[in-house]
């Protein structure tokens, strides 16, 4: 293992169960997913309010700051402490973040379903992103990880109401993230991935939700150069996409999918065509 | 007709089509959703960047500033000029908006499904929502317009990666607006409310998408009593639902729902359930 910064280990519960009446008049117990402020302060300076789950906060803290492309390693932290009787997270840093004024006076409200605010021009620093261009994934692992996600015991089958992530390799999935907004999701496994100290290079990069700028643009700061959505895309997260020369594959369901870019790394079996014909 | 600001009427097209190539190695011409970034000015200082569809951009520039109540009325709007070439909304003001530096220091990051940005307290403002306790809707006007939000041709079905919000009347449908973000969509019918002198207190809010704090607490600041959604909640949403009393139907589609809060407000006909016993 490599340096990991003071961490607590302070999830929430993931559901709460409220009493509902349903279209016959009968009373239904049903689960509901968490929702809870968590306010982001970075040497005691507040940086944001996030919305979340409460699943994964110090990796969803870590990630938020990876992703805003606030702290440039994991070496900058070095405590993440998350205190939900004040709904609060305190991040301490080795000497102070630079510029962390001038880089967070510009904001976007994003698209994305989640946390939804990019610090910065959302653009900035996509033209110096390259992904690795020899990564490969064949049809039968991108449909194993299809497979590998429906099966997942999830907070969405039991509550509905969050979006989740996965990281995986090949069919494998290695962390599952689940929260109310998919951009905190896609932060914790980018915060996952530098406590864990896994390589974005050779993965392949899942969601639930839908394949916007942002998405587009966080998995490739995340040098993940696969990109798979069981939902659509919108035109400029294909532009990016396009841009960053990174994989995307949309509507992916069970054996169907949609490739929208980068196909050579798309290893097809061509066995789907087959068994049609047959 | 009531006061009017000077307006642009420059909407995106919702869809653009690119190839895809399916699992069967066959060439699919596919519509995707537009999404545009739109930076707005406020008598020229900038404010924020909302990543947008762009099918109602002055509405959702108007509903925007409504929601983050930045302006108090539509006579405060004089002009709501948007221009793509330059990706912008100039919203001009009578007299510049009071105290626009400290209302908008303070950033909450939303479980939104869209632009998920609140400036202030989130709750602030929400102990003095009163909703109309008169405001009936009965569960045929219920189903009525869930079937009415169902035959609606949709972005969403012929391109998805949107989510959709109406404002309706019994089952009448006033108006059904589309953005990549659900709060664009809201706030985009917020915007047309105002323009149009569309009164909420006695008019039910549908939406795509999960029914998170915010989704409340802006339904509850238009002062519309009956929120409707076909996807699930979140327990803050819930208890936000709870507190200022509004009418919280969740998982609704086709002739089931799930009644979670302000049971009241629906008249209901017992007709599933003696449908059920028959």
């Amino acid at each position: 293992m490599g340096y990991r910064p003071v961490l607590t280990r302070n999830a929430r519960p993931a559901t709460y169960t409220v009493d509902a009446i349903d279209e016959t008049g009968a009373r239904v117990a049903t689960p509901i997913a968490g929702e809870h402020p968590l306010t982001l302060y970075v040497d005691k300076s507040e940086l944001v309010t996030l919305m979340t789950l409460g699943a994964a906060p110090e990796a969803l803290s870590i990630g938020f700051l990876r992703n805003q492309r606030l702290v440039a390693s994991l070496e900058q932290i070095v405590a993440v402490q998350v205190d939900w009787e004040v709904n609060a997270v305190a991040v301490t840093t080795r000497g102070g973040l630079e510029d962390l004024e001038a880089k967070t006076a510009k904001r976007t409200a994003t698209t994305g379903c989640g946390q939804g605010t990019v610090f910065g021009d959302l653009m900035a620093d996509i033209e110096s992103i390259r992904l690795e261009d020899a990564t490969r994934i064949d049809e039968e692992s991108l449909f194993g990880l299809l497979n590998a996600v429906r099966l997942h015991e999830s907070i969405y089958k039991q509550a509905g109401a969050v979006h989740g992530c996965a990281l995986a390799k090949g069919a494998e999935i290695l962390t599952f993230v689940e929260d109310v907004g998919r951009h905190n999701a896609v932060d914790a496994i980018a915060g996952w991935m530098w406590l864990e100290g896994i390589d974005g290079r050779d993965k392949t990069f899942y969601t639930t939700g839908r394949l916007t700028s942002e998405m587009v643009i966080k998995a490739a700061q995340m040098q993940v150069p696969v990109l798979v959505s069981r939902s659509g895309l919108t035109k400029m997260g294909y532009d990016v996409a396009r841009q960053v020369g990174i994989t995307m594959i949309g509507r992916a369901v069970n054996r169907r999918y949609l490739l929208f870019t980068g196909a050579e790394r798309l290893v097809r079996s061509g066995a789907v065509a087959a068994a049609r014909r047959a």
